[in-house]
């Protein structure tokens, strides 16, 4: 399999849906990234990159930083967090308080928004917010210590923030959080604002390929930890279109409205692609028709 | 691997929770069925079987039909099928309306009794009823040429049919019915009525894992559908815990009332769990722990 | 009050109204009404009768009939009814499953499709289906005798009646009917097929507005009964523009999908309307009009 | 009509459901209350007033006072606020969100929880805060100038507000509030913590039962307007009971989860009744059953 090869075709082959689909436009500066952008980057089990396209273009990862967060609280944590959030796929749109309010309370996985502020709030118990602890990890994976919050994007989020902060209050009433409402907004805001590339991100990914083991060899998590992670993000980690990611890249993904997306191939390498025009359920077009063309070619679907 | 002596142990291992849970009670046949039994079989590519327990007592295989009813619309129709019914899971009860009603008539996956019934009429327009082309499969598949539907099962389902008769005027008053209400029914109810052991099925299911070929070698899928059909099967083929499946046994699965559940390793091997007692969500108690145990012993999860 | 020139001012006013809206479209029986059409009559406590425009042209009742047929069961049964359907108002379009499955096969109440076929259920346990109960009682209070079923309405409805089929199914499948589905079915669909003008109609429902007394003077309901008709014709009478349709035109009130609404003063009058156009709630939407101006005109609402 | 002998009478009549029912919990104010306590007063058009038990025992109005505000709002801007909120029963508990999700942001009616925001909200806009408008209205009207706020009941509902604070925030989120979420939480906490008796609130609500006259003659709102209030009560005005309550009662009535409920008969008179034991629905036990015989005895339902 020559990587490189690969990567440069894909590039070629998702050239005519560039510029398709729309950018996530609910604040300013995520609404104003050129859409004909693409970038896709692998980093190997063994340490090696490929990348190719706009691979090195830093963009706001959103809601791939939720998995980082997931990751941190079930190395700090164990099993705990499951007391207060399901893993099964929600049916419904990434931000409806409809389930919450079936469930009591409990968000049904921890990609959904409402699942992610229980998430984000249990670390900020653990570790707390200061430095935060995702930019740290991100920065010490990918080796890029330059990673940080887009404080323009901060801002937006922050001003365009009632329907997070209704998920919080409904968290809070059923007595969902342990810190105050405006903290967890806070602390979750600036997760979802970091800037990466697709480089950064697979390298920053790979332990969820290496059964958990960090850059440097320590284990963030358990082989069986990691694999649970992944299996989760098979089920929940692209909104309401988990099962048509399953039927047609078949791995283990996690999407951003930012057009990034994660996926993992267990015990051989990590994909990131990234490409702002999005589909109707919130997932990059181009990003999507990728990592399906890279499964096709090189037959590294799970199933 | 010494698989035999693995299932043997697995046969220990779930000593305790035999008893546990309650079998289908919404039919008398069902319900009187020993909660104490518990069978496993694995199927290996190269074709050798092991098994261990009850894995030669025939029970009701109820909805794990549903995934050979696909296969052979797949097999026969292509991806048409896919205009008539999602992919995605439900996040709700198996036999519930509701989505339905907000989806304008599309079931959310083939899985549910719905999306089921759909596949089912389709399969009706393609082959016909006569003989039963799924037992036709299963029997092939199996080398078993007895299996058959129990008619006491059938029967009886035939006279509690009403939740299903409804789920099918429902997609009928959507136009997503092609064959009368009735002929789809009866056609749908006797395959939920076959009867097959451990044994039968792991057999029967190992084009699941070899890349969609038959026991004889003759293709039935591409082995792209194939990937496809075990993609549905993880994230929609364990009724509402199909994200708890994967996180806990991380294999593509499919269950049924009956207490059974047929997983795949894809290039490796099929395995048949059965043991009547179910949990909350309607899947085998005993069955998921030992595909639990079986998972963790092996590290065949497919994360 | 002079109700004739009332009527023949109604008349005018609700011109500009007549042709919009659409007919009922599922079946091309009530599609083919020509919709400039428009009635109106008044039939007064002391007896007497004031008409205007088409009003003795007959039109299909459809679920105005369902207000007849919880009368009779009350006056047959009591409040026995009121264990197997709820008396509150839906809040969802009228054919909905979704609450039925929310509230355990108990429909919202007797005027959404699934609570009238429960009714009907009843009525056929009381009185039987021959002759046609309700047929029976507007006949002798219209003192129209020829009022039948249009049996080419009745015809069309039972080749598209998959969804009340569901619903039927669903009652049944919860415990709810006493009947087979078949026969209620029938029941319901003759009943929805007869054929009144609105002086018929009028006349007919006087029992509504003179504490339950019929026009030969014996009780068919207690004034306690016949209140409380009135109070889930408020309530619930009008689909799920019922708070809307109490907001403008402040009577109890109950709409069907061929255009006709009969409404009650009480201890006064009742009247009745029709318009094949109905609005997006299935209203008649010049129906709804007149009888805004009507209240607004005699000062007759009940608030 | 001898109301003075009536309204003993009924006193006698509810002894044995006092006690029953649970008082409001989720503030410990209103948790604390003894539930054995029971009042009611009539106020008549012509400017009597009746009254038996603990009419004079100060409770706290809660949701009673969005009708107050409502008025207040259609006074000030006529029938604007209708763009903002509907006016259909909502078939729900009173502070669900799910339907709010399903209609893009416009609560169901003023009188649940979501609806009241958007009506105080409006009501800031149009008189500001200070002095609170709802608190004049009824001090004028009543004719008790030392109607206050429960400054412990407001501290309490502040601190357990999680629930408003999400509806508020996802109103805001829609563009449904024009001002600060906080500025109007604080107005709506304030609004239902204002405590007052049963005869206070009889008095201070003749309005509705006077085509919207104040105590001094001017005019508070049109005839019309006012029997438009009445019907929104009839159908919204006691959470998801309206039906039953219309059924049992058949007066338009608000009812808080304090124990006390307002009803109207137009043109005759205005009936407070209070018990804190709550029916599940969230209506005074008692206070429902002392309507029930008082339009049973005196005839006065609407209907």
């Amino acid at each position: 399999m020559d990587l490189q090869n690969l990567l440069d075709d894909i590039v070629g082959t998702v050239q005519p849906l560039l510029g398709q689909g729309a950018p996530a436009d609910y604040i300013p500066s995520l609404a104003a990234v050129d859409t004909k952008q693409f970038g896709i980057s692998v980093a190997t089990a063994n340490g090696d990159v490929f990348s190719s396209g706009d691979a090195d273009v830093p963009f706001s990862i959103q809601s791939i930083s939720k998995v980082y967060a997931l990751a941190l609280v079930l190395a700090g944590d164990g099993d705990r967090i499951w007391k207060r959030v399901f893993r099964e796929p929600s049916g419904n749109p990434f931000n409806s308080l409809v389930q919450l309010e079936h469930e009591d309370g409990i968000p049904r996985n921890p990609f959904i928004n409402a699942g992610a502020l229980v998430v984000t709030d249990r670390l900020l118990s653990i570790v707390g917010n200061s430095p935060s602890p995702v930019r740290e990890l991100l920065r010490q994976e990918s080796g890029n210590s330059s990673i940080d919050a887009d404080p323009e994007v901060a801002a937006s989020e922050a001003t365009h923030s009632h329907r997070n902060a209704a998920l919080a209050h409904f968290l809070a009433s059923y007595g969902n959080l342990e810190n105050p409402v405006d903290s967890v907004l806070e602390a979750y805001i600036n997760q979802c604002a970091l800037e990466m590339s697709c480089t950064d991100l697979a390298l920053a990914s790979r332990f969820l390929a290496n059964n958990g083991l960090r850059g440097n060899g320590t284990a963030l998590l358990s082989p069986s930890q990691t694999k649970r992670i992944n299996a989760v993000m098979l089920t929940c980690g692209t909104y309401d279109a988990a099962g048509e990611f399953a039927y047609r890249v078949g791995l283990p993904g996690k999407s951003g409205v930012g057009g990034g997306i994660v996926a993992v191939v267990p015990n051989k390498c990590t994909i990131c692609v990234w490409s702002p025009g999005l589909g109707r359920s919130g997932n990059s077009l181009a990003g999507v028709a990728a990592l399906d063309e890279f499964t096709t070619r090189t037959g590294w679907s799970i199933f």
